[in-house]
């Protein structure tokens, strides 16, 4: 299937219950950013699945602009290992004190042991939605392809699948290394897998790197 | 509460099922770009539960970067209307041909009925998360505010409610009109209320400015 789910499943408006509410709340809370995966393979026709429900993501213009990437073999795999080990060190020693031990010690990827990796770009040159939504605001190109992440996060969670959002990479030296057109934007490195533990507090809030603070609650009102 | 939901009634791990999993993809089937609001008023105790959910969104190193602003005065939010008139004239302007008449024929925004709004803005200077994961990638900041707008906009469909993201002002001429911090940019500006009708297509389809294609699918290998 080439064109997102066949909508015929969803002909009624639906309506949700509270039960339903109380687990998407459950989903939004054990969703995490999963670093450690076990080797068991994942299902092809299950990533069909969701990649099929983030076909239904919101896109400025519906201009639909994701463009998703399986990096498969082990010559491209290890050609973002050695781009992440670069751009990790340069991070490290951006860091003085104290900070630089603890983010030595932080678990920050899954990508020697995810079974599945996608890297997620954006098509910038697309003809689609034609500019609709985006004169002033050019950047809602990349944000649609970030809801469609979003989107495919929670649908794996949902099935019990772990994804974790690698950024420590430099965006045009991924899309050279995995032969991409020059007017694709790397978004997001995503790493997929079943994940060794769950857990309901983040891992960089767990190693004591960055706490929950609630920032931006209460709302400022105008 | 200022730190999200209490995370106690999430005790346990979850496990979801398919009756879940189903309804999750109504869920994306059925959350539309909603431009037409009944003008009934939402309780405000939704919206707290609904914000509160949007907090336990992805972000880069934990940053929390996001800042909501309810934009509920009058005066706010007619500064917010004409910053809309001024973009969408220049928009207009933009196209040529046939593509003049049918974006003018386009229903792109429910400024003006929408009972809630929020302008949704990227703190850009936050001290949280240091830095960590954003080296190469800074645009990461931003893309964890489209994580968090995206949560709400399912959670607030879950209970039916219709959520309509505004791309056509311009972000620092918002930012200004409703007196917010230099460091801030606007990421969103989101138009809530309860929708006069549902849909499972898009509007810009049903209206044949785009349709749905299945661009990004099927998926490239490397």
């Amino acid at each position: 299937m080439t064109h997102g789910p066949d909508l015929q499943d969803f002909a009624a408006p639906p309506t949700f219950d509270n039960a339903f509410r109380a687990d998407l709340a459950r989903l939004f809370a054990w969703r995490r950013d999963v670093r450690r995966f076990r080797p068991d393979p994942v299902a092809e026709d299950l990533l069909e699945r969701l990649l099929d429900l983030a076909q239904l993501s919101p896109s400025v213009g519906n201009s639909q602009p994701w463009r998703w990437v399986r990096v498969h073999t082990e010559p491209a795999r290890r050609r973002v290992r050695e781009n992440f080990r670069l751009c990790d060190a340069e991070a490290v020693s951006s860091y003085a004190g104290e900070r630089v031990e603890r983010y030595a010690a932080l678990k920050l990827e899954g990508l020697q042991t995810a079974p599945v990796q996608f890297a997620v770009f954006c098509e910038r040159a697309t003809s689609q939605g034609p500019r609709l939504g985006r004169l002033t605001m050019p950047e809602t190109l990349e944000y649609s392809v970030v809801t469609a992440v979003s989107s495919f996060w929670l649908a794996a969670r949902a099935v019990g699948l772990g994804v974790g959002w690698v950024s420590i990479l430099d965006p045009e030296a991924i899309r050279a290394a995995l032969d991409c057109p020059a007017t694709w934007h790397l978004v997001a490195y995503l790493c997929v897998g079943w994940p060794v533990e769950d857990h309901l507090d983040p891992e960089l809030a767990r190693f004591g790197w960055q706490a929950r603070t609630g920032s931006g609650r209460p709302v400022l009102r105008r």
